[in-house]
C-alpha cells in the first residue's frame, strides 16, 4: 500500500497545492456543524472536514473502541497510541485517495460525512492535561539577554545545558479565533516607587510551536529519545500571550505567573508527528556536548516556515511582522520532552509542550514585540501611519506555518487571536 | 437544627477525644475496601468511614445527581458548590447523631456503610486539575533570602506587594504513603565548572497547607474576597518535595521546574472549609497595606497546629522535628486564590494551591529541612546518634495538623512519604 506521505497520493476532493490540507497531511480536529450534533473528531481535506464518526457509523473506519471520535476531544483517540494512529491515518489516507471508490462514488456517505469547512465551528482539540513552556531559541534567549541582562555575555550559565521550562497554565488554552482580553495585574515600571494594579501596557505574544503528548509516562521513569518521540502525537502553532510589565515585576524568584496565565492560543489542527516525517532536519550543533540524558541520533527538528501577521483596526490587510523556521531551535521537542520527564515527572495523554519563542538570526526573524520592537526602543511602522511597540485593544495577531513539498504543503492552518479591553 | 460544627454534638460512633475526626469534622476522602467495588466518597468518623455511596443506595442520603458519591474522585460532588455542600455535611451530621436511630438502629445499613478505616484503602481524593505552590510565609522567605541573599534585606522587593506563586506539576500529585523515588537531575554544585546528572543530593520535604477549590471561575474575571472564599472546598496537608540542588541549577530566570516536578504527597482527608470556621483568625498585619484588589475584611487565617515527625530506617520511633501554626501565613489563602485569578486566569473545580512553606518565628517552627539544617550547615542530631541534613534513602516524612477545640480536634490524620532510592 502506498504510505500517506507519498508526494505523488492524490485525492478525489480537489485541494489547490496551496492548501495547508492536501492529502499528505490529514490533521486532526474537534469541530462541530450546523446539524446540531455534538462536537465530534474531524480530518481536515482540502476546504473539508471529513467526520469520522460518521465514517465509523457507516463501517468504514474501525479505531477498535467506542465513542473515541464522538468525543469533543482527541484524548482519547491518542490513548489509544502510535499503532493505532498509524492505522488510522493511513486507513483515512485510503479512503479518500482518487482511485478508491468506497466514499469517492458513495454520494449519500459523502455528503454526511464531508463537511465544508467554511460551515463548521472549531473547537479546542485536546483536553489540555498540563501545559508547559520552554525557552529553548538560542537566538529568543539571547536577544532577551542582551536587552536585560548583559551584551557580551546573554545566556545564562545554565541555558546551554538544560532546556529551560517551566509549568504554564492549562486553564486558558484557548482555540484560535478566541478573543483575549487584555489582563490586569501588577505593575511597577523601575522608576516608581510602588506597585500599582491595571491593565497591563505592555501586551506581547510569543510565536511558538506547541507538542501534543499523546501517550502518558510513569512517575519515576526518565524516558530515551525514541521513547519521547514515540509519545509525541503531534504539533499545533500556539502564542503564547505574555504581559512583559506584569511578568517584569513578578517573576524573580519563581518565575512567569500571572503574566502568562491569562490565556495561550493553539490553532484548531493537530499536524501528527507522521505527516511531518519529511521535513526532519538536525538542529544547530550543540556545543557543550549535551549530557548523555540529552544526546540525540535522530534529526528532531523540522524545516518548517512560519510566519507572524499584525492588523490593527484600522488596517485593511494584515502586515506581515516576522517570518522564521522552527529548523532553528537549539533544543528539540523530543529533548524538552526526555528533560522533562527526567526528575521522574509523569507525563499525560494530553499534555501541551510549548517550544518557546521562536526567533531567528535575521532581524525579520524575530518572534515577539519585545524583540522585534527592541524593549519598544524601535517602533514598528505600519501601512496607514501607525506604530506599535506592544499589542493595542483591537490589535489581532495571526500565525501560519507549514512545511513546504514539492507541489504541495504540510501547513497548520492559523491561530488567530484579537485583543479586546481590559474590562 | 443543630448546626454540624456545634461543639456539644455526639455520635452513636464512639470517637476518642484526641481523634482527628469526631462528628464535628466529617472529612471527605475516596476509599475502597475488601468487597471489591470501586474506589468512592466516604466521610471520615472516628476510626470507621462512612460510606456515602451506600447510603444513597438505601436512600438516606440525596445529593441530587446520579454517579457523584460512587466515583473515584471529589470532583463531581464539589462541582455541585457550597449549597449542596452545607446540606449534605447537615445530612451526614444527623445521621451520625447519637440521638438519630435511622442509621444507629439499622444492623443492617451499619455493616454496609460504616467501615473500619484499618480495612480500607485511602486513595488520592481529588482529581487534580491544576496545582499551584504559593510562597506565602514570612518567616519562609526571611530564612531563605537570609541564607541566600542578603542578611540585612532578606525579601526581594515584590514579596509585601505580590502573594509570590508559580504553577507545579499536577500529574504527580499522590496520596499520602506513596513512596517517593529520589529524583535525579542535573546538579552543579558552585564550585563545580559543569553540571552532572544523577541522584539528588539535597532532598528535602516542605510543610504546606493545600487548598482544594470546588468552584469554577471564568477566563477573563476576576473574584471578590468573598468569591475567592466561596470557592474553597477545603483543605489537605500537603509534602512539597523539593530538590533543592536541581532547583538551585535550574530555576533562574523561569523559577523551579524539575526541582519540584518529581513528587508532591497530599494527605488523604479534605477538610472543609466549613469544619474549619471556628478555627479563623486574623493573620499577622500587613505592612504596606495590599493593593486594594488584596485587601481583605474577614479573618481568613486559621489556627491550625502543624507537626512534622521524621524517622529513618534505623529509628524505632519518629523524632518531631518542627512544630508550627498555619495562623502565622502573612498571605491568606483567600488573597493567594484572588491574586491567582487576577489576570483573568481561569480556575477549575479540583485546582490545588499549595500555601508555601509554613515557618514560624522560632526555630523549632521551620517548616523545611533547607531552613532546619540552615542550608545544610547544622545537622538535625537523632537519637540513636544519627544525623540529618537533607533526607536519606529510606527517611520517614511525616506531617499532622489538626486545630484546638474545647475538648475535641478538628484533624487532618497525616501525610506520609518514605524516601527510596534513585534507581
Amino acid at each position: 500500500m502506498t504510505h500517506p506521505n507519498d508526494p505523488t497520493l492524490r485525492s478525489f476532493i480537489g485541494v489547490d497545492p496551496a492548501s495547508d490540507f492536501p492529502i499528505q497531511n490529514l490533521p486532526y480536529g474537534v469541530f462541530s456543524a450546523k446539524d446540531g450534533l455534538a462536537p465530534r473528531v474531524g480530518v481536515a481535506i482540502g476546504d473539508h472536514v471529513l467526520d469520522l464518526w460518521q465514517l465509523e457509523q457507516d463501517g468504514r473506519l474501525d479505531v477498535g473502541e467506542l465513542g473515541v471520535f464522538a468525543a469533543p476531544m482527541l484524548n482519547p483517540f491518542m490513548a489509544l497510541g502510535p499503532k493505532v494512529w498509524a492505522r488510522i491515518r493511513a486507513r483515512i489516507s485510503e479512503l479518500l485517495r482518487h482511485d478508491n471508490p468506497e466514499l469517492r462514488d458513495d454520494a449519500g456517505l459523502r455528503l454526511r460525512a464531508l463537511v465544508p469547512t467554511a460551515d463548521v465551528k472549531l473547537h479546542l482539540p485536546i483536553a489540555v492535561a498540563g501545559y508547559t513552556d520552554f525557552y529553548s531559541s538560542k537566538e529568543h534567549a539571547t536577544n532577551v539577554g542582551t536587552m536585560f541582562r548583559d551584551k557580551t555575555n546573554p545566556l545564562l550559565p545554565n541555558w546551554l545545558h538544560i532546556p529551560i521550562g517551566y509549568n504554564g497554565r492549562s486553564s486558558t488554552v484557548v482555540v484560535s479565533g478566541t478573543k483575549v482580553r487584555r489582563p490586569r495585574g501588577q505593575l511597577k515600571p523601575p522608576n516608581v516607587e510602588v506597585p500599582s494594579f491595571g491593565p497591563c501596557k505592555r501586551l506581547d505574544f510569543e510565536l511558538e510551536m506547541g507538542v501534543v503528548i499523546g501517550q502518558p509516562s510513569p512517575m519515576g521513569e526518565m524516558l530515551t529519545e525514541q521513547q519521547a518521540e514515540e509519545m509525541i502525537f503531534g504539533f499545533v502553532l500556539l502564542n503564547d500571550w505574555s504581559a512583559r510589565d506584569i511578568q517584569q515585576w513578578e517573576y524573580v524568584p519563581l518565575g512567569p505567573f500571572q503574566a502568562k496565565a491569562f490565556a495561550t492560543s493553539i490553532s484548531p489542527w493537530i499536524v501528527t508527528r507522521e505527516a511531518l516525517q519529511p521535513f526532519r532536519v538536525h538542529g544547530p550543533a550543540q556545543h557543550p556536548t549535551p549530557l548523555p540524558y540529552l544526546r540525540q541520533a535522530a534529526a528532531n527538528n523540522y524545516d518548517m516556515v512560519l510566519d507572524v501577521d499584525l492588523r490593527t483596526a484600522q488596517m485593511n490587510e494584515p502586515q506581515n511582522i516576522c517570518r522564521t523556521n522552527f529548523k532553528y531551535m537549539y533544543w528539540s521537542s523530543v529533548q524538552q520532552l526526555v528533560h522533562h520527564a527526567s526528575s521522574g515527572c509523569a507525563m499525560n495523554v494530553g499534555d501541551l509542550l510549548g517550544s518557546g519563542t521562536i526567533s531567528g538570526p535575521d532581524k525579520h526573524e524575530r518572534g515577539s514585540l519585545l524583540e522585534i520592537s527592541w524593549n519598544g526602543s524601535e517602533p514598528i511602522e505600519l501601512p496607514g501611519g501607525e506604530k506599535r511597540t506592544f499589542l493595542e485593544d483591537g490589535d489581532s495577531l495571526v500565525m501560519r506555518g507549514w512545511c513546504q513539498g514539492e507541489g504541495y504543503r504540510i501547513g497548520f492552518g492559523e491561530v488567530e487571536g484579537t485583543i479586546v479591553a481590559a474590562e
